[in-house]
């Protein structure tokens, strides 16, 4: 059995919360389960220097864990003096996850940085983080809208991310700590809301996998994001 | 008029929530108005390098913000690759306020760090955050005695910090952003909850200021410290 | 057409030099067409801190490029003080993969560093610097094996690496840089010698891919593999 | 007893040595006791990123202990890669201090750096940097007049500052290195000339500190922060 | 007797292959015996800052050692955060000497940067690093030529160097790096193709040497870097 | 003529003060004219970790410049977070210089690191530090005889160096800052009191330098390397 008897597609209670702090464009708490993270969208009007004069816009992002936010302490990444390797894949990836939903032509020579930031960690965090990242992420277009900076919103749709696995030879959905660390294969899937795919990492972490389990993955994935995409909808729409 | 209508020897009002997260052995989230700093307790059953073998413990913090905690996004620290002057400073207050309030012996050869990490600022973010961590620490502490690592909580009393300014030709208690950035004078002040002084930490951000300006400081000060240890003993007493 | 008048299914011509400098234990140069990599690998007679005394073995890998292994000059991450994220992300990959055919009970505590260097870039770096790795680590296993330091190689089969992507529409196997630039979806595969999977990061650079399209590169990926394969059994058989 | 007999109130031997080093436009090598700061002011024309274009100027310090300044030797920052925190907030300090005696609006686009390095360090190095500085920030500031390139010596007055502690149940002026270091209260005022306060920072090393105690110590540092003034001016008017 | 039977005043089969790499605008592997260093030269048409407006263009070089370079694996500069002291010495060293052969003024505002990248070390790399980039910067400015950029080549002539010392009483020429280890005296000389000098470093290991000792390797130099030069015209006139 | 009407063979005035500083073992202010270097030896009782257990000691060197040393202010190298490659050869050469006149078997398992610290640089800072430091480390060693931890002191005799140059085509000793940059051959000459060579660097600034011109500036070295040692002598004859 899953923990708090979860089925095997079944993804865990989500929760967004808009307007989680008071100064971002767009602020958002995104809860899958225990795993939370603010995720601040700030506007900014300027884009990067390499890309000066060219008429289109920008989308980043960075991640960081606070250092309680896991089981025992982790050392803080601006005291060590320097991201870590998989600070740096992560905040790459949200990145890439956003910019494939957004119209950068559209946005104008302005910038959206999403600051993902995990408050507690119980496995999923980066899931979450680009979950979390794209309602953020709506809000802050939708504020450049109303504040007359751009005509109408750039995002072609919602994009949104889940954690699949094979534990105890069992594909399961959205995994949470305790699973992931005991998986034999763990894959990240990113989907635009209407089921195509923008993003898959899959790693074995102990046997290498078969074509048929990378089968069930991707269809637990695909019902997975469908929930989430559901949730973001639904948070939107308050 | 101050902001919300205080007056000037109030201050905003306080929430502190324990257990705010999972993991830590401490956990508060400190709100001194708008300003939103979550402090989380770190135990550790060793001590760093120089104190091995001493029979003693140590107390000590770091501090962060968020970049979305301000008005406008600041840098990552971990990003621009090092801790900046005002981090270090702030994070060096808060270890040495929290250590004036344990005793060391007492504790053995045990650690506590408190991470400070503002998740939302409005001025004062420093003493909210010795407020704040006074608490979790206490909380850390009643673990190890529950846990039967410590025979009882080795700390002295509350520690409550609370910032202070002429702001208009005026004294106030607990300022807020506005108010701390048209201060002619600023100054923190860290006391026991017996009313002695730990920590005054005192800037001409203008005009310099007389003995007697710095007299009438001092009084609000505590005033304020006062209101404080009293929110941090009913939070205590849930 | 593809560059070359390859067919869509078709690797670039693959050479694996071994012996290709004198001290590493194992050290072979790769080519995957006109991307040069120099894969060496270095045993060394202990293992990582947080693994002594544990009676196990640990791979690792380090990737580089040099300055001008591509069009333009890039800077020296050495000069820069930092390896970059891409940087970050390769070398993780590398090592993970190597892991996945490694038994590294069997391995005693020794350590494996395989250092990639891309000495010319044109597509494709990491995938030829894990399938370069692969023989060198299995040198420096044998290399063991002669000096009586391990009874049997504990390699538990070759591991290999493709790009696939879909470029003008058409799925293709093993991209140069001409058309990675131009893809709009770009995915590595690691696999083993037996066709299972370690590894698939898949993505969408420009619209999300359909399952379908996913389909078609990983047959791609799977074929072109065992091409990778091949090459690396006739290499080590001389 | 003190140590050299000094009273309580009795700072220690000044000397106050300009034009120590031939290039900079103010040079001048203070001596507390032992304590000896070499405080150097140099002119740029022209002032940092963010305040071109304002018509005003501005004054900035750096601090440094040349690793033989101490007992035994300390790590040198430029080997280890990054200034302490310790440093940071020193050099803070002595910048604040010194744009408080000083009209930037007068100064125009201009900037003075301060750097103070410790030959050799005996307590108060902080407090001899800031009355150092001012000395040399004086003659600067008379060097641009003389130049041409200012109308009048923009500076108010004197900035001057001692440091003040509780040490074997006595307040003390001007603590040398054995005072502080057994010192129960150490605390550092920065004055102007006439008296007013620019800065205190107090704080509690043993037993936290009582208002009648403050306001000892706040007597004390009246006191010599005049005596120090007097050589300041003593040492301009040669 | 030397290794491989050489004679004293021997240096060690040069082999100098032009065009190794494809994008370069001059791409150089020098052999010297076992020490192999790939010399690449890049061209970019702009200055260091510092040089914009002057009219005049810079030579500078970067160097570098792949970690299996050398007999047991050396830690990987991009991965410790900093470029060592050694390193940062010689491709200062190496930056001179090409300087020194180049009329800065006659290449207008141009910079040729020559990263010299050790892929094998026995000594002597430095030396072949400054004999190899010589025939990579000539072969740069003949693209320049050939492009049309520069009316003709700016290099006044060759630069070549090599390494001597005095091992068991003996002076020799080319030490590799048995001698080079064995050394009391080691000295590089970097001469033009005329035979003056450009610059000499030369150190006692163990017993400070004589004039007449450093009569003997003087001589020895300009023997050794007369055959160098040899060699690299030869190389540049295939 | 020479600045101060020198003679071609002159070296400047040279003044050794020593127990400059009250706490490092040996505390020498050395000034070459204008060119003024405090050079602290600390000895320290255990040796780097790759030299533990083999019964043999090591002198190491540090080298730093004010930012106020020089004409126009330099940028201090603790802030910029790295010693710079000047800094780096400097201190390696002091630290061989001094090595090669120490029988590092007879110091136990010791060591001495000196810190050169350019106080003012007026040309030659190299070459007056290691003049300098040659006497702080003899002073370090006689305290540690004094002290009886060593039988005698372990120096075989002194160091001293002096840089000499070509200048408007004249050979000239102990160059001062504005004969250096006019230099078209520039080089420091490192000699035992007994005129055998440790290190010789030369560098043709300009035109590359014939053998002639080397036999010149040699031999004015020598002179001006006695003429130090003869003031190193009388500062410890004191």
């Amino acid at each position: 059995m899953r923990p708090n008897d979860r089925k095997q597609e079944q993804v865990r209670p989500i929760k967004i919360t808009r307007n989680y702090t008071a100064y971002a464009e767009g602020s958002v708490l995104v809860e899958f389960g225990d795993t939370k993270v603010l995720c601040n969208a700030s506007v900014e009007e300027n884009v990067p220097r390499w890309l000066k004069g060219k008429g289109k816009g920008w989308v980043t992002a960075e991640y960081g864990m606070l250092p309680r936010a896991t089981h025992s302490r982790t050392r803080r990444e601006a005291a060590s003096g320097k991201q870590g390797g998989r600070t740096m894949e992560i905040q790459r990836l949200i990145a890439r996850s956003l910019r494939a939903v957004v119209d950068l032509e559209a946005m104008g020579e302005m910038m959206v940085t999403v600051d993902c930031d995990v408050i507690q960690a119980d496995g999923g965090t980066r899931t979450a983080s680009i979950s979390g990242a794209s309602v953020a992420m709506a809000d802050a277009f939708d504020y450049l809208v109303k504040e007359g900076k751009l005509k109408s919103n750039p995002m072609k749709g919602h994009v949104a991310a889940v954690s699949v696995g094979i534990v105890d030879n069992e594909a399961r959905c959205d995994l949470e700590y305790v699973e992931d660390s005991a998986a034999d294969t763990d894959m990240n899937v990113v989907m635009t809301e209407d089921g195509r795919m923008i993003e898959i990492q899959g790693t074995a972490e102990g046997e290498p996998f078969s074509h048929e389990e990378l089968m069930d993955l991707l269809a637990l994935a695909k019902q997975g994001i469908a929930d989430i995409v559901k949730a973001q909808k639904a948070a939107l729409a308050d």
